[in-house]
């Protein structure tokens, strides 16, 4: 397997990190995940619009314009063997010796290799259940940065509760999942917390925000309660890599009658289907 | 130069990290930085004190207990050349495929290497400045993890505005530094904010207090308003590498008369004096 290195694929096993990497000893840095179908990226411009913000917000300038990021990208599909899953790339600010102010000049360390996922059929049919946790994280979560040990705890909170994912609330409101964004629906309305500091406004939740309105679904970008969220009719989750997932379950709690509901059911189907209109192959 | 690595000690530049290190991607991870004067380290066993439990909360568990590390440690020492600065020693969860959970036998990495620092005896003279900055961390600043991206954008902030250190403020009130505890005194009473979720108790922050006690000099454990620090007839600053330092300018506001006050000058000779009795060679 190779991985782009800045702007040169080298064999996996080549590389290495410096221990004195700051995205080593400080998270100094930031990603994208870029989902591939059998081969062919999706949303690639989106993903990397949304890579070189976080990079800016964080004072990182890449070397590569995105023109030249996005050919070797396509460099390392051609590399293959490249299937389904995504590609990891991330970008730190450099090496340098430790101390927590950086100088000019520092040179930024990219790197990106495919990383295999497969769509969670099963999860996306039967649906999953979730627990909730008070949402600890900074208050810049609209930048994708490497600062997830937060997500993470939770994530394995869940994990090892049996449950898919880990609901956040802040103040008592719903933000976002630990790695993905939530939406609930009552009468008939669908509703996800607004594009804020308080969430990543994932790649996803745009592309259904522009499919509820295309199927003149009502989405109104407005945040809800924790007892709101527990009084819903329909819940589900979006993310790059698991699309859209029904959540059945809460804190054990059954979300309606504790089966996937008919319109997150249409909310699957529609973006399936325009997977299928962008041309994505193999799908 | 020899790092420790886990168990054994490699040259500086054998030693490298996995990309899939979950310490480069996740931040997940925790660290110290214990000071070494002249070759002897000081008040390791609160530093390793405070790395387990760092540890232990978003729990990793280390594969050398507390007494097997600081031997390890002291062969680092004992390799040398190893003057006036600190050791710097981390724990990341390990290396895995990425995903944000993590599976039973993941074996943690643990590496420590001398940084060098000296004394900022013309800071600790003179004074230094300080910014003021919103506090957007996440809410379990007692961690001492690798998550230091918000604290380092604010230390970078202060260090291009020609500042020493960035006071950071949560709810109005003045929580610590980016890398020190903050300390202000009013009517001949030091402040500090409680030890809580929202600070790093530092080593050095506790060794005061009790230099505090043994002194009479008033100490109050209270959370103090930005307003009320800008009006503090002192400010100061303690970190384990910056020991005391007198802050006399705050957002271009001098504090007081703009010169390092007369309770902080006593602070930091009983610190001093205080490493003295710990016996600390070359102090």
């Amino acid at each position: 397997m190779k991985v782009l290195v800045n702007d040169v694929l080298v064999e996996r096993s080549e590389v290495k990190v410096d221990i004195e990497d700051r995205g080593y000893q400080f998270g100094d840095g930031v990603y994208e995940v870029i989902r591939v179908y059998d081969g062919t990226p999706f949303a690639m411009e989106e993903h990397l619009e949304r890579f070189y913000r976080s990079a800016k917000e964080i004072e990182i300038e890449l070397s590569l314009t995105m023109e030249e990021l996005k050919g070797k990208l396509e460099e390392l599909f051609a590399a293959g063997p490249f299937h389904d899953g995504g590609i990891y790339v991330q970008l730190s600010r450099g090496v340098a010796p430790r101390k927590h102010q950086y100088e000019e000049g520092i040179k930024p360390q990219l790197i990106a290799y495919p990383v295999p996922s497969k769509r969670p059929e099963k999860e996306q049919q039967e649906g999953v259940s979730a627990i909730t946790a008070d949402d600890l994280r900074w208050l810049r979560c609209d930048i994708k940065s490497l600062n997830l040990l937060y997500n993470i705890m939770i994530k394995q909170r869940a994990y090892t509760s049996g449950a898919f994912e880990g609901i956040l609330i802040r103040d008592g409101y719903v933000t976002e999942g630990t790695s993905s964004n939530i939406f609930m629906i009552k009468d008939r309305t669908i509703y996800s917390h607004p594009a804020s500091n308080l969430i990543l406004n994932g790649i996803t939740r745009m592309k259904l925000a522009a499919l509820f309105a295309e199927n003149g679904w009502t989405f109104k970008e407005q945040a809800f309660t924790k007892e709101e969220l527990l009084q819903a009719d329909e819940v589900f989750m979006s993310s790059t890599t698991a699309e859209v997932v029904p959540i059945i379950r809460i804190d054990q709690q059954p979300v309606g009658d504790g089966t996937p509901g008919e319109l997150t059911k249409a909310v699957l189907q529609a973006f399936l289907q325009s997977l299928k209109e962008e041309r994505v192959p193999s799908v």
